[in-house]
């Protein structure tokens, strides 16, 4: 048995902070001494279920999030660029196609997280980069492709998209997220003693070490975003 | 001419996060080269300029900020301790009274912030630790005295807090705030090169000092509130 601390990363790739969070947290699992487990959720059905509106419907707060995002790329070295019509890609377009593809990619692994990395990253890197598509099966193959799918895996993927069980998988994992209390993402769910400790957010890995026995180093140089 | 950058830090004592945000202020503002300004302001009327509503006002994200603020004040040393009704205590209740009182101990001052920084840490500490009213005179006058204030200037500043000047004041600090592009507290403005840099929140501190030239060192300890 290891004794690494287990911690889970819910998040969406439709979120923006999810991807800051995401960026940290893979970087500093190889620093940390943790088992950091990747749950693609969907952040629709987390709002709705808890009853949470989008920070973004009060015009201070979306103007504040423009500007807090942009310092926080910079900072964190995440390529974050909102796309020109925020509510349109966010809300109408949404993220409902793209998390049930994260899902049966994660469904396809034999072991570990990897291609779902690489597959969450690419679908950032369209939606909040590039400004496009991340709802057609065209789009997603496209991201799987860059994240170094083959074409067979990509076929069998879009396959299970329209699965009941990849359905089930996302859904129940997106109302696993409600039970520890979710109200959006990302949502860290440290175990602890046995005791789920949560950290909303992407401002919380200070103290999210600290409640760990682990140390911030601040945000950590990666390869696989700076390069862009 | 001082080469110091200018710091506000616009607060509310009825705001817990705006209580961890001034200790820490307050800490670093020795430690920074920075002047930094207490701008006492009314949440109340940011909430309602904004069109904000209360995050407790969603039952999951109400129950996180109960655990979050419990770390937080282990994690910065600052003794937050919630009110046994905090919707009664924030919103009901509420906190103009006791910020007409922190803005008319503001205009008594002959120079710096040092009255209003102790009264306003023990209005917190009546309403965020003891679970005490903070909207009667008789509240008020105990806080002052507490923050060391004479008998003669607490009679002052309670005649002051039904004075025009002093509700002026207090409102066109709330509508500076918003102007600034505020949406609730704490809401601290940088000034760099001319230009105004806003950082919501108490968890933007590393971010902030990276913004401003200067190094985060974590929540350092003070003795003002590591003794209770």
């Amino acid at each position: 048995m290891s004794s690494r601390k287990v911690i889970e990363l819910f998040f969406d790739v439709v979120s923006p902070y999810s991807w800051l969070a995401f960026e940290v947290m893979c970087r500093y699992r190889k620093v940390w001494n943790i088992e950091l487990r990747l749950r693609p959720t969907f952040l629709g059905g987390v709002m709705q279920g808890s009853g949470n509106k989008p920070p973004g419907l009060v015009p201070n707060k979306f103007l504040y999030m423009g500007k807090d995002l942009n310092r926080l790329s910079e900072y964190f070295n995440v390529p974050l660029k909102p796309p020109a019509d925020v509510p349109e890609a966010m809300f109408k377009k949404g993220s409902l196609n793209a998390m049930r593809f994260v899902t049966a990619v994660q469904e396809m692994e034999k072991s570990g997280d990897e291609r779902v990395e690489r597959v969450s990253r690419e679908l950032w890197r369209r939606i909040w980069y590039e400004d496009r598509d991340i709802t057609e099966p065209a789009s997603l193959s496209e991201a799987a492709m860059k994240a170094g799918l083959s074409d067979s895996e990509i076929k069998r993927a879009l396959e299970l998209c329209n699965s009941q069980e990849v359905k089930e998988k996302l859904k129940s994992a997106t109302e696993e997220a409600l039970d520890y209390g979710a109200f959006g993402f990302p949502l860290v769910v440290c175990h602890l003693n046995g005791k789920p400790e949560l950290f909303f957010g992407s401002d919380r890995f200070e103290l999210l070490a600290h409640c760990i026995g682990e140390k911030w180093l601040g945000p950590l140089p990666d390869k696989s975003t700076a390069k862009l």
